[in-house]
């Protein structure tokens, strides 16, 4: 069942590069392979990330000069599409051209563009992004690993100067890498910068390790097989001083340290926030992932048949029930809204990423924020709902040949990695407690508590979709809620807004209290609010996505059903939330269940076109790899209704 | 850090088989392997299966005069404690003496008792349990499998009568089952009885399928790699008539069907209640996976440490993080509370399985609901908790290596298999909707829709732990709930007691309107409430755990620290519920805004105690088999004492 508008409406700005990779990635090549063992795995995603096309590509994100189309928005869609193929690809692919490349492209200077990124484009040269080490994941600002400089020499000294300050978990490090950009401190002249990037060769020509690196193995993991994560130490390893990225600190052969950015911690930042664009990969492929997930069961909802009813001549299909419908669909509306979600987050990021002239360090921060935000919720949302999904097809979904557990073990790491979303939500928090004004992409754990609490601003709510249809709508709505429509798209809005608001307000006034009282510990003014604040963070991500969503539907009138997608997910979160509402009386008891009267009512009416709403992800069949569905057309249904004639009872 | 009134208090009424497995299952022997493959794991449970030790033991549910112990609480108790160890393990084991034995045993009859008990306790004839087609998992009273009774021959003509109707996901079918208990619809005189079961050899001496029986593999899945899982097809197979398992329907040579219980549907799920034992023990197993991961997380977040803080030497440890103590504590409450549940629950297994004369029908019900329901309850915590834990330790909790992969992976088909949890919630429902009259253990869709509706009973709220005790604390809650304070536990009772009544009552209500409308389709009656009629059965769960968690305070009032997680669960259960307490105004606004202070106050209380909390559980270190937390003691402590001094940045 072909809906183009729907399908249009969620391919998004990008469709030509979705459109592009359905057909390129066509064929049985690239499609994963349940039940495979770790060094098939391996094998087989080394083998074919040589074999990508690369026009549309993540590589398309490279400048142009160096064989690159400059098109970030389209590297971070060809991204999207290789995740809803195989996860370990993506990551793969992610780890060579997204960290790696990326970080070459962003951190160093021509000399190290014109040396490498031809060879890294190609795959010629596979690399690692060695930031993480195993006692500091989300602290990266205090990393242990040290780089220092030494004139005689005119060469860098890299250390490992314990276990937990290895690198862990790094990609393409296990098995494939030559290269990796090593984060560590830079210390001159007997003073520390803060941690900066270096290129260090980490495997000679035949595979092994280069003198004073050691490189172990992460071995089994939870899912993403064909990633060969591991671990570096380095042994007071030689680095010539020319590998120093130097794009935002420059070491000369004195010693001497200069950059543009003064500030150590504000300079990190910024570094960190030009490679904002693998937190916008993570968080799109977990949709992607979402959506291989929600066609299966939908599918599957469709054509399984469970238990009679009277006057029935068949077995009810599972997509009947409304305790089906009541997770799958109400899932299914949430991820049409994160996807609209993401595509204007694609978009910001490429206009910022595109963009001549100086950098415009506000929208930097909030594209920083809202990349955050969104991983979060993308990825979270990818979790649960692909565990859903998992359930609804019962012991089917446990065996690997229904794909079900490989989506849900390859996308699992999503919500820890890129950045912890609980520490992502705090930045989110923190960028709207501050207005961005020092939010820097800090993951810090509040450090400066009192500082940032004097700092708080005053709630200005800042719209980011269609700014003047969505102030129109919310405008349009009546001062008394009773009197509203609970479809009506402005009082969804201003629900939206209004929590966050409140919400907000609460944080700074509980900030200011605490602050004001000077307890002993500093740590205590933020932890005793963590919850709040978090809850800050999430209300705002909610509303980012609800406005994506309806300024969706307005540009695409003629859709009835996306106008109807967006009620069930404006209402179906604000009855996820009501205890909120009623708590803070912005839904009376009355009208709370008449929101839940209304969602059971939305779906309803929506159940019949199950099958093309979940077909307007436009997921290939064959990337789906799912046995359960590949059984001849119409097969089951045949031999059910046969076979209830066949069976009925004779007593 | 020890507290024995705690670990008393947790282990229950069956602590010397805890206390006996932890001491004869100890060293490595026994331990999970992470990492391992399909063939690997596969081969190590085989071999480890007949390796256990008896006393305690799972086979301690036989009868004493084949070598059991006439103890099915224990044997449940056992089975738990393999589940920590290696849920493979648990699951073969469970195949092999608990499903298989457990048939043979309820369902036969002397002449198969005596033939075959002794080789199913010894492991020398291993089985499976052949129940679940393709086709039908949920709905098993209409299995498609036949079995015809032919006077002539004296044999019954076994038959797969379509691919669907193969049975499918059978525990040792792929690779160790001789014999399988298969399930089939009875034929005999022209005429269908309802399902029964016979002993059907389906591999020979040399382990080859038997003449007529067709062996499927399902194949790699997303855990349990150590159960062999196949799929069963019989193409006309003559089973001799004694392998029938006749005990409650008998075939004369004749073929005359005979049987105590004259209704063919009570009588199947007559014998599906005396399998009940499974469903329980999948429950228990399910918290004791979750105790491992709460192990885990819990110890692993007292000694990591990330971001400094203003004014303080150290950086933070994670369990000093509320955000942290809201995911880990708040679940270690519910996961306390589940095992006074489970406790409860096995004890009344016990006295129904080991009483004397006729079955007490209505006990049995009840028995059935309530296993039904805990098991809902638990494999959803397990599910949802497991998840958090591997959140928690961030990468390191993708990595095999420390275990959390695996405990996710192997407990993930719990939520459906044993019935599917949605499924079993409704047949909570059923049984609180008619007063176990018409229940049977009915997983039926609502089929008789108006029946039932008609048959709902006046709500009768029966207690099941400490009814005196209860009823007394319930009693002594003033009037007003303003003036009781938040910590009482008369009010938590009578909060989650008018929570049951109140949506109980409406589902009535809301059934009768319904079925006196007619509609069209019977299936909608039911179906327009099923979301109601679900979180009915959810509030009873829940009541009956709070009443279980009182009851042990009750027995342990030396012991402040289970008072206190008490209040904890209830209140954080009432938290989560807020929305439905506010909507029917058992709450105020400011209530319950009290009450999330509440929570936090009763988590910063908790908080130095979580060693310990934790600790009570007892798991040993070796069975968490979990490399993060094998680092030599204090290790990590010092280096990061050390490192921050020596790493204070010099800017």
């Amino acid at each position: 069942m072909s809906n183009f508008a729907l399908r249009d409406a969620l391919d998004g700005r990008w469709a030509h590069v979705r459109q592009a990779a359905r057909e390129q990635l066509a064929g049985s090549h690239f499609v994963a392979v349940p039940g495979e063992t770790l060094e098939q795995s391996r094998e087989r995603i080394s083998r074919l990330i040589r074999e990508l096309p690369t026009d549309p590509g993540i590589a398309a994100g490279f400048p142009i000069a160096y064989g690159g189309k400059a098109d970030p928005g389209g590297s971070v869609v060809a991204a999207e599409m290789l995740a809803q193929l195989d996860l370990s690809l993506m990551v793969k692919a992610g780890v060579q051209w997204g960290l790696f490349g990326g970080a070459v492209v962003a951190l160093g200077t021509a000399k190290h563009h014109d040396a490498y990124l031809r060879d890294i484009i190609s795959a010629d040269l596979m690399g690692c992004f060695a930031m993480t080490e195993t006692g500091h994941g989300s602290d990266v600002q205090n990393l242990r690993t040290t780089c220092a400089y030494d004139p005689r020499t005119q060469t860098f000294d890299l250390h490992t100067p314990y276990e937990a300050a290895r690198k862990d978990y790094i990609g393409n490090a296990a098995r494939d890498g030559r290269m990796a950009v090593v984060f560590a401190q830079l210390i001159t002249g007997g003073r520390r910068y803060g941690v900066h990037a270096w290129l260090v060769p980490i495997r000679d020509e035949d595979g092994n390790p280069m003198p004073g690196v050691t490189i172990g193995d992460d071995g089994p993991k939870a899912g993403l097989l064909g990633v060969d994560n591991g671990r570096l130490s380095f042994d007071h390893v030689r680095v010539p001083r020319e590998m120093l990225l130097d794009r935002y600190g420059q070491v000369a052969p004195d010693g001497t340290y200069s950059s543009p950015i003064e500030n150590d911690t504000r300079r990190f930042f910024t570094m960190l926030g030009t490679l904002v664009r693998g937190r916008v990969v993570v968080g799109g492929s977990a949709s992607a992932a979402t959506k291989s997930a929600l066609t299966i069961a939908i599918r599957y909802g469709e054509v399984r048949r469970q238990f009679g009813a009277p006057g029935e001549e068949r077995e009810i299909a599972l997509n009947d029930y409304l305790a089906h419908q009541r997770k799958l669909l109400t899932a299914l509306a949430k991820t049409y809204a994160l996807t609209f979600a993401q595509d204007e987050l694609v978009g910001a990021l490429h206009e910022v990423q595109t963009a001549e002239g100086p950098a415009d360090e506000h929208r930097q921060r909030e594209l920083e924020s809202r990349a955050a935000g969104l991983k979060a919720a993308q990825t979270w949302h990818a979790t649960r709902t692909i565990q859903t999904c998992r359930e609804a097809l019962g012991g089917a979904g446990y065996l690997a040949e229904n794909r079900l557990p490989g989506l849900k073990a390859d996308t699992d790491v999503f919500t820890t990695f890129e950045g912890d979303n609980t520490v992502l939500l705090q930045l989110v928090a923190k960028g709207l407690l501050t207005g961005y004004r020092d939010a820097f992409g800090s993951l810090d754990g509040w450090g400066r508590a009192t500082f940032v609490a004097e700092q708080v601003r005053e709630m200005v709510l800042e719209r980011t979709a269609a700014r003047s249809l969505i102030q129109r709508l919310v405008d349009a709505v009546p001062g008394r809620d009773e009197e509203v429509a609970l479809t009506d798209r402005g009082w969804h809005l201003r629900m939206f807004e209004d929590r966050e608001k409140h919400l907000l307000d609460g944080a700074i006034r509980r900030l200011r209290r605490g602050a004001s009282r000077k307890p002993e510990r500093q740590f205590d003014i933020f932890n005793d609010v963590q919850d709040h604040v978090l809850e800050v963070a999430s209300a705002h991500v909610d509303r980012v996505v609800l406005e994506a969503f309806v300024a969706a539907v307005d540009r695409f009138p003629e859709e009835p059903l996306l106008a109807k997608m967006c009620d069930l997910y404006a209402l179906s979160e604000i009855e996820a939330h009501k205890g909120w509402y009623l708590e803070h009386q912005r839904l009376t008891p009355a009208r709370s269940k008449a929101v839940t009267a209304q969602v059971n009512a939305l779906l309803a009416q929506l159940r019949p076109h199950l099958p093309e709403l979940v077909g307007a992800f436009a997921v290939p069949d064959e990337w789906l790899a799912c046995a359960a569905l590949r059984e001849e057309p119409g097969r089951q249904e045949v031999m059910a209704a046969h076979d209830d004639q066949a069976l009925a009872p004779a007593s």
